[in-house]
This record gives C-alpha cells, sequence and structure tokens, in this order.
C-alpha cells in the first residue's frame, strides 16, 4: 500500500517535472520578428511582465519538482515535500493564469480597450506561447492533483472504515 | 487544543468570506465613462473575459465560503471541507492573477504590442478594479494560510515530538 502510493507520487512527479521543464523551454525560446514601415518588431517572452513572471514560477517549480523528486526516496523529509507543494501549486496557478489572460489579449485583442490582435504578425511566438502555456496548465493541474492525492492518503487513517 | 483550532479556522474563513464578497461587490460596481469624438467609451469589468472570470471565481469562492462556516460547525464534514478549499484556493489564485496581468496592461499598456494604457481615460475604473484586486489578493492568500494550517494540524499527530 505504502509501496503503491510512493510510485504513484513519483509518477506524478516525473509528469510535473516534464510538464514545467518543457513550459519553461518552449517559453523561452519563443520569438519572432517582423517588419512594419522599416521599423523591426520584435515579440519576445521578456516583453511582457507576465510572460517574465511565467518563466520565473516555471523555472522555480522544475528546481523544485528535481529536488522534492531526489528527497521523495527519503521519507524523513516527506512531510516537508507535502507541505511546500501547496504553495508550487499556487505559483504554477498564478503565473499560468496571468500569462494565459496576456496571450488571450493577444490572439483576441480587446475592443473596448482599443488593443489589438498580434497574434497574425507574430505567429510563430503565438505558437510557442501556447504550446508553452498547454504545458504549464498541465503541470498546475498535475499538481492539483498531487495535493488532493496527498490530503487524501494523509487523511484516509482519519477516515472511518466501515466493516 | 482542539478548540483552539477551531477558532483559527473560523477567524480565517470569515477573513476570507469578507475579502472574497467585498471583492465580487466592488469589480461587479466598477464602470467609468468618457466621450470621444461623441463617441462613448464605457469600461466595465464583463468587457474583459479574464475579469469576467474574476468576478464568478469570487462569487464561487463567496457561496463556498458562507456554506463551509455553517457547516464547519459539524465535524462529521469537516474533511470534505479541508480538501474542498485546495481547488477554491487554486481558482482564487488563478483569477486573481489573470485579471491583475490583464489590469497591469490598463495601467502600464504594453508598448511592445501597441496596447496603451486605459488608465488615464478610465480612472474611476481603474480605482475599483485595484480596490477588488486587493481583496481578491488577500482572500488567496487567506486560504493558502487555510491549506497550510489545515495540513499541519492533520500531519501534526505524524510528526515525531521529542521529550
Amino acid at each position: 500500500m505504502a509501496k503503491t502510493k510512493r510510485i504513484i507520487t513519483i509518477l506524478l512527479r516525473l509528469l510535473a517535472l516534464g510538464a514545467t521543464l518543457s513550459a519553461t523551454v518552449v517559453m523561452v525560446t519563443s520569438h519572432d520578428s517582423r517588419e512594419v514601415l522599416n521599423i523591426k518588431f520584435t515579440a519576445k517572452y521578456n516583453n511582457s511582465p507576465s510572460f517574465k513572471f511565467y518563466v520565473i514560477a516555471e523555472a522555480i517549480a522544475s528546481g523544485y519538482g528535481l529536488v522534492a523528486l531526489f528527497l521523495s526516496w527519503k521519507s524523513s523529509v516527506d512531510r516537508l515535500i507535502v507541505i511546500m507543494d501547496v504553495p508550487i501549486a499556487m505559483l504554477l496557478t498564478s503565473s499560468t493564469s496571468a500569462a494565459l489572460a496576456v496571450a488571450e489579449i493577444g490572439k483576441k485583442g480587446n475592443s473596448h480597450a482599443g488593443w489589438l490582435p498580434i497574434c497574425d504578425q507574430v505567429p510563430k511566438f503565438c505558437d510557442h506561447v501556447t504550446g508553452s502555456l498547454i504545458a504549464g496548465f498541465s503541470a498546475a493541474i498535475v499538481y492539483l492533483v498531487l495535493n488532493l492525492y496527498s490530503l487524501l492518503v494523509v487523511l484516509a487513517p482519519l477516515f472511518p472504515v466501515k466493516p
């Protein structure tokens, strides 16, 4: 039972690590440029504070994921990792949502505010951002599952079991 | 000990409920308009999908907060509430971050994308959004504390206590 629990947790952590790593790499390598009236217009992730926050958060989660994966072999720090998973899940949720909100404006614009969509101009950039956000969103969901699973496992002995 | 724990949890829940309720009300009542070249330009929360998501999320969290507060008197559903707190915390974090990302563009614009700031045009709207986001952000932090506190309380009997 304890072994099954450990294997499930390690698989979830591997999945989350793969997702956060690819989200970071795909976002960092995203850039596209276009010349309009001799002025070069380059789209990069660091043009937006939300995208910068996203890259930093995904990188932190990747680093944490790697450390947590190694440490999860030692049961002495198990509980510390279960607790640390909560802020990491919130960090991922926060950064992915912020980046998604900006990407939505990039894709569709906002006619009320007079913001034009930019994806027609820099399609390669938008494709990268979309790919990265899918990975980032998956990572946030895996961490939600991980948190709920930890809680259920921790709470399980406290639930009354019917004979 | 169990009583102290219950009082702390109820105080945190009351704080979160107040924050989500005021975040919802302040955001819903935010609107400002300005006439430019005889065209009336109105800023409302439902002009942006991120702000709409924010209002829905804060309203859901308010409803949940009210129900959780009443149910937390009955210890039979204690564990269900502890588990439900996790997705609610993530919902609040997600919606606040998305709204914050859009508000940041509204405040400062994004010169790379050619998006102009709009807060000079509709200052009353921006003030309301700022106020609402402060309340929403506080609610997300209270839920993070609530989650960590529940985990610590649940894990406490499992920690080895040194004599």
